[in-house]
């Protein structure tokens, strides 16, 4: 096992930008340790009303990490919730990478991380998610974006895509290719292919 | 609330198989309440390491049902499961649909449901799917097949295809497209467009 992959939840996370890139991690379980995480350590639901158990935060000092962030409704309060956004901004900062999916963005822009960067979001609430980072790039029409070892994405289904692109970064094409027919998806394998910021108006 | 989806879960399904359709499902809240079962309504892991609460099955006499039915490796030991197989007929033969994704159809297959009918699975796993129902009309090349009142969908990913395909059949197209943008997924539409027939022989 090479990375624990933390993966952050809090109340009205959203199902898919979660559970989408853990398929993707899930079919490495050499290379990626999967770790749900949250502030009490306790069980947390999304907005599709699934319940799971999650862990309190504990870094061991010679574990490589992955902090990963997901969006939803939940983010709309989160962003002034300081206890959270402390709590992303501790584990991300000893973190090998960060990625962020949808709204997650919003989060990781409070901590300061993003300033300076270049990062997406959801393209239909990109102007209340670029609103929390003012000195952050902000890119309005990418699938995803990578700058440094910080990953961002689209909307929801954009982070399967995004985090075959990590894969493809770190492994090889190849071996995202082979997850990606593995689990029969069609990967949307170009950053730059993004028909959903003309559809809400952004390019 | 028009529907209950009744999903059922057991130890080692497929992440992406439960939570691609409970996204599209959960865009609809006003008309499907997700409701996640299991036979002793414990907590249940994914193969990927995912602990979701469940509960009992209750049958509500008033209630419009839909049984979903997910695959992933727990099934290769499950289709011996006389228990979960007779939990699975009991509670879908109650309900206005069933739904499976990948290898759910070979736990469906051995309720007997499936007989005389179409259906397709995984495209990897094919000949061990389609030996678990031998009266089936299993369809190697669709990424997803509604026959009656039962859709089956091929592997993982392709169940977010089914469950927009049955959300057009149920509401009209028009819905399934605002679910797919909403959550920046372009939908393959079509039920006959499926790559992965050839890329594992079977077409």
């Amino acid at each position: 096992m090479k990375y624990v992959v933390n993966i952050i939840l809090f109340e009205e996370f959203e199902t898919l930008d979660v559970f989408g890139p853990v398929e993707i991690f899930g079919c490495l379980p050499d290379i990626f340790k999967l770790n749900f995480i949250s502030l009490n350590g306790k069980t947390v639901s999304s907005t599709q009303n699934v319940k799971v158990e999650t862990n309190k935060y504990e870094k061991k000092n010679d574990e490589n990490t992955i902090t990963f962030i997901p969006g939803g409704m939940g983010t709309r309060e989160k962003i002034n919730d300081k206890n959270l956004i402390n709590f992303i901004q501790n584990i991300a900062v000893e973190s090998e990478y960060i990625m962020s999916v949808c709204t997650g963005s919003a989060l990781l822009a409070k901590t300061g991380l993003l300033d300076g960067k270049k990062a997406t979001t959801n393209k239909r609430a990109f102007d209340w998610v670029a609103a929390q980072g003012k000195d952050v790039l902000w890119v309005r029409k990418s699938r995803w974006v990578n700058d440094g070892n910080i990953f961002t994405s689209s909307g929801v289904s954009a982070g399967i895509d995004m985090t075959l692109g990590f894969i493809s970064e770190l492994l090889g094409k190849e071996k995202a290719k082979e997850i990606s027919n593995k689990i029969e998806y069609k990967w949307n394998e170009d950053k730059e292919w993004d028909p959903f910021a003309e559809l809400y108006g952004l390019a």
